[in-house]
């Protein structure tokens, strides 16, 4: 078998998976079309994410513009800091990631490297463009945002998100207001981001621009280990592979949830959630669970907002461990730098269940006195003394910078046992964020195989029933004798009931099913004679190529329970 | 009853359907979001849309990027010709859109004057920034789309797409390929559009990001006429105001969509049944008929690309009548455009039924005697008299530039006769193009009501229950005697069963009643005491405000019926 890579991708263009964009003018680098079954099947996986996080868990989706404004990106550190080391060939002019030419002529932790001194390791490299040996060249930082100008005459900068996350946290107080002020809650989205890569040569691994599906789950800091659904996922066992283990060259060790947390492996219950559920669902998928990793980000590879860290790596054959969900304690890192920048404070009011005791000590300043001592001055200086520390001498207070000793005749100082109903607190969050394209490349690496039938070579994508684009072939026999009308009366019924069913009536049947394998169709549905007699038709299935006889008005429901997983091929009569 | 506009957006921005995008840092003009309750009526409403045009149409949805280069946006007329007309106010340095500012001063037929013919005019008018007579402006082009780079070292210009539809377009040999090269085929999109408007002062009538829902259908030229299903909308009637009327200041005339096309209001079948198309659909999501007009385009306002087209105009209580869908006869302009801008032929080879006798007259030089008389030129002689016109005294030539006479009798000039299959045809493009956002903006504006409930005020949303974003409440009498776990439990076996169910316990019922009127839920549920004896729920009608006794365990279903539309609450018992 040649390279996967290669056979996946001549299907997905031929097919209509999978398209290079405006391959007429010359494809650019880092965009693809969804063809049509590409689009579909992209669409099914994108519901079945829905399935998990807004209809299971109740995090409710938003959607936020894709251009945002400069205030936002300064906010989030990207303005400063979203960059890549660049550097440009001097024989070719090519534009090159410097890090991964560094790292390709074997250069060890190239990406941890300062720019002059990556520049030096650069000096022995090869051009992966022109082949010539780079010899001197400058690193720099290049910015991953697009840039853009919102208005006419440059009037604001605006940049195209290069994650979904910061409509979320922008819309903080929004989003606490709906959930009528109570933690935790979330919320998700899934649409485009945008990330300017230097130089993208992986397909679809590396976009410039990619759908991300984010939820950002906003959670009191005391609270990260009582998730209120820990129980689901308590006992749910998988391979973890912890930053130790990667520092000794270990292997990945196998716990539960319950176990990774009460190890600390996984910093808390929140995060050991949502690793779990997003291991359910790339299996649901259809990602085999040996071609599936959870790896721990290594402490100088944690970006600078999170304390934990997990990567979902789906294992593929081109690729090697690609990183495809990301799963992050981002703390209060987002919420706290947007309330600085915008000045508008970002906390939830916690109540206490009884309001608490707590002892005050008030200054109460003998105004009279006060006045007449300091005259103009008195007032700014009352309100000074309320935040001033007394000693028996008296207290020292600022005003105007002139520094002022009041005596403690002055003023007289009360202790004070107050009631506090509650405090305000900034939520911390923690972050589970997949990329679509990804999850999609994986779905048809893995789905692609070779076998034989009817003694003839046969491609087929083993696709899940629940991601497959097509779910139900229908053919007739013959497009004679009204095979084909009730061929076509069978589609109408399968569509009349959500199920996404092809009509094809064209060249001999068994080339019709290699059609239908090539895109992973599951089922076909077989309109011959004996329909006329007795109305059944033949089901067949995909994999095992089995065939059963199911009487025509219970196809609908047999079909979709078949895509559901609620019925098994096999245990139909 | 004030504006129902500023009614409609202070519960849009309360209760969570649209806020504004990033407000914190001070909201930018002509970007929203869309909060939780607004992404959910936006999906539901993009999936009716799936319904009408991918299930019932048949037509595959693709997905391209929002990016793309230049080159596509020449060959579209983009570059050259997507501009507004601008102006700067003299006094207070607003950008203007310069013909909307002389419309409102009164001057007529703004849109359609030269620049300086305008800025002429401008003179008299205020500027509605900041109250000043304009004086003296000058009025200049500026390009509605957003420019960007793509690539390090601003190595290609790439523009954020002004509409879905040239993705298609692009992709016509691919989509041609992937429906087997028979004509007629569509291909859909919906997402996301930009447009850098000068001053958008519209909420959401005008954006500059907005999403659209693009049908592409592609048609042999000489079948505009025979849509293969136009028997179901032949007979569908509706007001149309044509050109004609519109000119003479007439009302709408209400006819078939049959008669509409025999008279030739409507260019052809295509069109005509997209039109009919639309207003069921439109309908279908909940805007009145009467609120909703089909209008054509004046021969000086349609695109330069269309040679009919007709706006779906849906009425606001604050913008008058606002276009929401446009359909148009694109012809073949777009494909012959790119086809010339990018040298591939973007034409589909119909095979006639019989292969056709054509008469063809061939030229057949004496090679022996050209080549010795006309040496190095004799090959480029005879490749040019394959083409050339004979007459009784030779033919001329033109080589390199230069005119050379062949005398008659070194060719021989035969008439023949020769089998063609077929043809190369370009196809005709028709297009019905949806405004999503302004459906959402006018689902809400006429959902919007207020009367009198338990002898208060109650404002009510009636929106359809196919796009409410939560389909039912579910309400326990008490928090107690388990009312609350089975309520929890009819929950949850909601969500099951794919409905969107919301679970409530807070304040008093009416009050719950109240909440959920506000976002437009349908129908609630309430749990009581008798629940307890004999496992039935009341199940409540937001519009009648009637409630019926129904078994817990027939609820999914019932509700599935009331949200589908297969079922009417009054035949409830």
């Amino acid at each position: 078998m040649s390279d996967v890579f290669e056979n996946v991708m001549e299907l997905a263009k031929r097919r209509g998976f999978i398209w290079p964009t405006s391959e007429c003018y010359g494809a650019v680098a880092g965009f693809i079309d969804y063809g049509p079954l590409g689009a579909m099947m992209k669409r099914r996986i994108e519901d079945i994410w829905r399935e998990f996080y807004v209809i299971r868990e109740g995090y409710y989706e938003i959607e936020c513009p894709t251009i945002a404004q400069e205030a936002v990106f300064i906010a989030s550190g990207h303005v400063a800091g979203f960059a890549d080391k660049m550097c440009q060939c001097p024989h070719c002019s090519e534009y090159l990631r410097a890090d991964h030419v560094a790292e390709a002529g074997g250069i060890r932790n190239a990406s941890t490297m300062k720019n002059d001194e990556l520049a030096a390791a650069l000096a022995t490299c090869t051009c992966p463009a022109c082949g010539k040996v780079l010899w001197k060249v400058e690193v720099f930082q290049f910015n991953l945002m697009f840039k853009t100008s919102i208005g006419p005459g440059s009037q604001r900068t605006g940049y195209l998100r290069p994650e979904t996350a910061q409509g979320m946290f922008v819309d903080f107080a929004r989003l606490l207001r709906f959930y009528r002020d109570k933690l935790p809650f979330g919320a998700v989205q899934i649409g485009k981001s945008y990330r300017n890569e230097i130089s993208p040569r992986q397909g679809m691994i590396r976009l410039r621009e990619f759908t991300q599906a984010e939820a950002e789950i906003f959670v009191h800091p005391a609270e990260k280990n009582r998730h209120p659904r820990f129980a689901r996922y308590a006992g749910y066992s998988m391979p973890l592979l912890t930053y130790v283990q990667q520092q000794q060259c270990g292997e990945a060790v196998t716990m539960t949830m319950q176990e990774a947390v009460e190890k600390g492996v996984i910093a808390n219950q929140y995060l050991a959630y949502y690793v779990a559920l997003t291991h359910e669902m790339l299996v649901s998928i259809g990602i085999r669970p040996e071609k599936l990793r959870f790896r721990q980000h290594l402490p100088d590879e944690r970006a600078h907002y999170a304390t934990d860290c997990w990567d979902a790596e789906i294992h593929s054959g081109r690729f090697g461990w690609v990183e495809t969900v990301g799963l992050a304690d981002r703390t209060d890192y987002d919420l706290n730098a947007h309330a600085k920048q915008s000045g508008t404070p970002m906390t939830v009011f916690i109540q206490y269940d009884e309001p608490r005791k707590v002892p005050r000590r008030r200054i109460i300043p003998n105004m009279s006195v006060l006045g007449k001592q300091y005259r103009q001055k008195a007032k700014a200086i009352f309100a000074e003394l309320e935040t001033a520390v007394p000693t028996k001498d008296g207290a020292d207070v600022v005003v105007d910078g002139e520094k002022i000793h009041i005596p403690a005749d002055l003023f007289e100082v009360r202790d004070e046992i107050v009631d506090v109903r509650g405090e305000d607190i900034v939520p911390h969050v923690v972050e589970p964020s997949y990329g679509i394209d990804r999850m999609c490349y994986a779905v048809l690496e893995q789905a692609y195989d070779e076998d034989i039938a009817d003694g003839e070579k046969r491609v087929v994508m083993r696709l899940s029933p629940k991601v497959a684009p097509v779910q139900v072939a229908v053919f007739p026999l013959m497009t004679r004798d009204n095979l084909d009308t009730i061929a076509l009366d069978i589609t109408h019924a399968f569509h009349t009931k959500g199920i996404q069913a092809e009509y094809d009536d064209s060249g001999a049947i068994g080339r019709r099913y290699r059609r239908q394998d090539e895109i992973g169709t599951p089922f076909a549905v077989t309109v011959d004679y004996d329909t006329k007699e007795n109305n059944t038709v033949t089901l067949r299935d995909r994999d095992s190529m089995k065939q059963v006889r199911v009487p025509v008005a219970d196809l609908p429901e047999i079909v979709a329970g078949l895509v559901a997983g609620s019925t098994k091929f096999a245990e139909l009569k």
